[in-house]
């Protein structure tokens, strides 16, 4: 931390930007084996301020934690096929244990239906053990060789939910309702604004009937799957024979979904919000909320001001404000206030003596970029209030960014243009043929990132062949 | 849950007690892969109440959570020459990844040591660099072939703190620091009461100066080391390299702590207050502190009792209790009970259509067995009050049993006799020498489970060998 942050500009280079942005402001740097990464304490303190924010939720709507193991032997994975289709690729194995060549190779979780499901089995025999309603935060791995740090790692962190229903129609409500809380999670918590729906078949989960996901847009107007409720129908119970006898007293598969949110949302978070001063932290999960940097020449200027600041600090604490005074005494303002706005706190307090004199403060909010001469004792009790506008105030600015780079188009030759020119949303009728869709990708690298949850009339003819339209896509590049 | 509990007596058969304890009440079972388990919902709550005691006294005290990579090149564990010796053989390996054999093989972490002073010699330059205080709470893996549940298996949960010093004294102060958060969690939270101190040298974590244990007893009066502070000195400083300039220009080497508190606790709990009905968890980390449970006949009884018993539940909720209303139409009153005894549940409110005319209810202690009727209001205004004295209750209990079987011993026979008919804690002087120590070992299966953290006379012999006694030592059998 003891050079001057440079950072390259998003508009010249964005993933130097990112790759910049998140070394400088202290959040995750790689590790040393291929694909893996270090989530640093500032990065870290992000992802347990979202882990708070959704396992509140998950409890009131009536979910338990638990934890499955890590390891499982590759058999489990093979009895659904798309599912071991589409993982096998990516797995890590475990071929010696203590010493000794294992008989059968354990394969480290690339995500846990496999054992779960197996293990459902053994705990479902009538409708009255029905739902099942339970999460695990964890640790997956999925074998990657291109590294983006929180974006795309081999081993990354999320929880990952999965739910046993009686009946279709419950499993469903589920699905939709674990959308509905990422989206709360993403949009209240994160500010980040999604278009939530469902994925297109050829996107769906392995062994999944749906996918709903929810789709950020980042600053560089390449869109992210910001998290997906995966709605399972009967697959994983027939897979792995999950049986129950019903109220009639027949047997019956059970009904599934799972849902999962990972630490690449630390990385969404960045990338929505950050611009080339450094990151712009939502309030809501700031590790440090306001930082107090105080201005002094003399040995009396620093008593004095030092004991104010640590005045502000009690006070702005004891109102259940994350608050930190900088005293580092080897640095000068000017060097703290660059460095607190690379790692995006989102108000930064200057305290002098000539403040001091006046009973006031200087107070920067690093998301409006304003800067004002404040009373102490008007700082200090407005404080919540204008974190809170100052999270309303990240959200109305990326819901502009949203909207300003979300477009409609009709034609195949407008949609080519509009994603190699603009990038961003753009949204038409869509036939529903998967080739259509994958010509669209061939030709623009631009895929099919969510349709309306409910299907309805689009109001005109395929943008790619001129057939009757089923359904409104919206398509986009994405990471 | 449907068959009604039938436990072992802990007298007949202690681990078959436990057993099936920790499976009829739903805490954990085994997974698939060898050596790995599942924690149910049960226990797994009892885990997020432990981490959250925990965490909070991390960050109270200056520390901050960060996450490293589960795998990591076997190379860096061979930098420290104790550490590789004691973990090797506990490695589990993975040799292929994305479908090809990896050039070098990747280890699960045993432990995070090896790769955490890897990046500390890139993060530490300076003085002002210093201390690194941090934690992670992380999944680790030791290949392990006899599984105990919680136990001994070869996945466990653990958080694991990583901290680099400036001097020799602030590192001594920190591990001393971690010892008494470790003991301040298990004596007021989980109500287990511990001696707390030194490790012989025999003993140590390998690539640890000192280690210091807490050691809490068991309801079959073996020894269990419940959470371990090591004094790392300069030795993983020197093996990877972390050397930092002090104040003077001069390059030093960092001084080392590390710190493990792990899912093995939940196994404490339970065998340190469980009885022949089942577990008594404290109140401090149960998933439901009170448990209503309504008793009718009739459908009218039923409506006005569950109307009731709704009542209690919000107006406990209320005052911050974790309550739950045993509403299942299924099963008999008497089936409930011991269901919930099994399990642990503090406090069981019982209301039925003659206690709602009284405006009582009955209410039962499981952890001090009284068992009394109390009217409605007195019972909501007076709950958390007594949950604490439950909770007080609970570990006077401990205390007793931990002082009725702590025994002091001046000679070799008595230890013998003492260790192999009574079980417990026996202390007598000891000259410090290994051999003495691998002769008891040898002789009795008790080893030494606690030195005083501060060495002073013991006035007396060795136990042992007759020689002069240097300090005192405390031995038991242990898990």
């Amino acid at each position: 931390m003891a050079k001057e942050s440079r950072l390259p500009r998003q508009e010249d280079d964005f993933p130097a930007w990112y790759q910049e942005v998140v070394k400088q402001s202290g959040m995750a740097e790689h590790g040393m084996a291929r694909g893996s990464q270090i989530i640093k304490p500032h990065g870290y303190a992000v992802w347990e301020n979202i882990q708070r924010a959704l396992d509140d939720r998950f409890k009131a709507t009536g979910h338990e934690n638990l934890m499955f193991p890590l390891l499982f032997p590759m058999s489990l994975l093979e009895k659904e096929a798309e599912h071991v289709e589409g993982f096998a690729p990516e797995l890590a194995v475990v071929t010696i244990g203590g010493g000794e060549v294992l008989e059968e190779p354990l394969v480290i979780r690339p995500t846990s239906e496999a054992v779960i499901w197996t293990t459902y089995g053994n705990w479902v025999q009538s409708y009255r053990d029905l739902p099942l309603l339970y999460n695990q935060w964890c640790n997956v791995l999925r074998w990657e060789k291109r590294t983006r740090l929180f974006l795309r790692t081999s081993e990354f962190w999320w929880q990952e939910g999965h739910t046993a229903h009686s009946t279709k129609e419950e499993a469903w409500e589920e699905t939709v309702r674990m959308l509905e809380i990422y989206r709360e999670v993403a949009e209240d918590v994160l500010a980040i604004p999604v278009l939530a729906g469902r994925k297109s078949a050829a996107q769906r989960f392995p062994g999944a009937d749906e996918t709903l996901p929810i789709e950020g847009l980042m600053r560089d107007r390449k869109a992210l799957q910001c998290g997906t409720s995966h709605f399972l129908g009967q697959n994983f119970s027939k897979a792995y024979d999950v049986q129950f006898l019903n109220a009639d007293g027949e047997q019956e598969y059970a009904w599934g979904t799972s849902w999962g949110f990972s630490t690449r949302m630390i990385g969404g978070t960045i990338m929505a919000h950050g611009d080339d001063r450094g990151l712009r932290l939502p309030p809501a999960v700031a590790p440090v909320q306001v930082v107090v940097v105080p201005i002094y020449r003399t040995d009396d200027e620093q008593g004095s001001v030092l004991a104010a600041a640590g005045k502000v600090r009690d006070a702005l604490a004891g109102a259940g404000v994350k608050v930190r005074v900088d005293d580092r005494d080897q640095y000068r303002p000017g060097f703290k206030f660059s460095e607190w706005e690379l790692k995006g706190v989102p108000i930064r307090i200057e305290i002098g003596p000539r403040d001091l004199a006046a009973d006031q403060v200087t107070l920067a909010d690093r998301i409006t970029g304003t800067k004002e001469q404040m009373p102490i004792e008007d700082t200090i009790s407005g404080m919540r209030e204008r974190l809170a506008a100052s999270q309303s105030a990240l959200f109305a600015d990326a819901q502009s960014f949203l909207d300003a780079h979300t477009h409609e188009v009709a034609d195949f030759d407008a949609l080519k243009e509009g994603v190699e020119a603009e990038g961003g949303f753009w949204a038409g009728p869509w036939c529903g043929d998967t080739a259509c869709e994958e010509q669209v990708t061939a030709e623009t690298k631009a895929s099919i990132r969510v349709l309306p949850l409910e299907r309805e009339d689009p109001g005109g003819v395929c943008v790619v062949c001129g057939k009757a339209g089923v359904e409104r896509a919206t398509w986009a590049k994405a990471y």
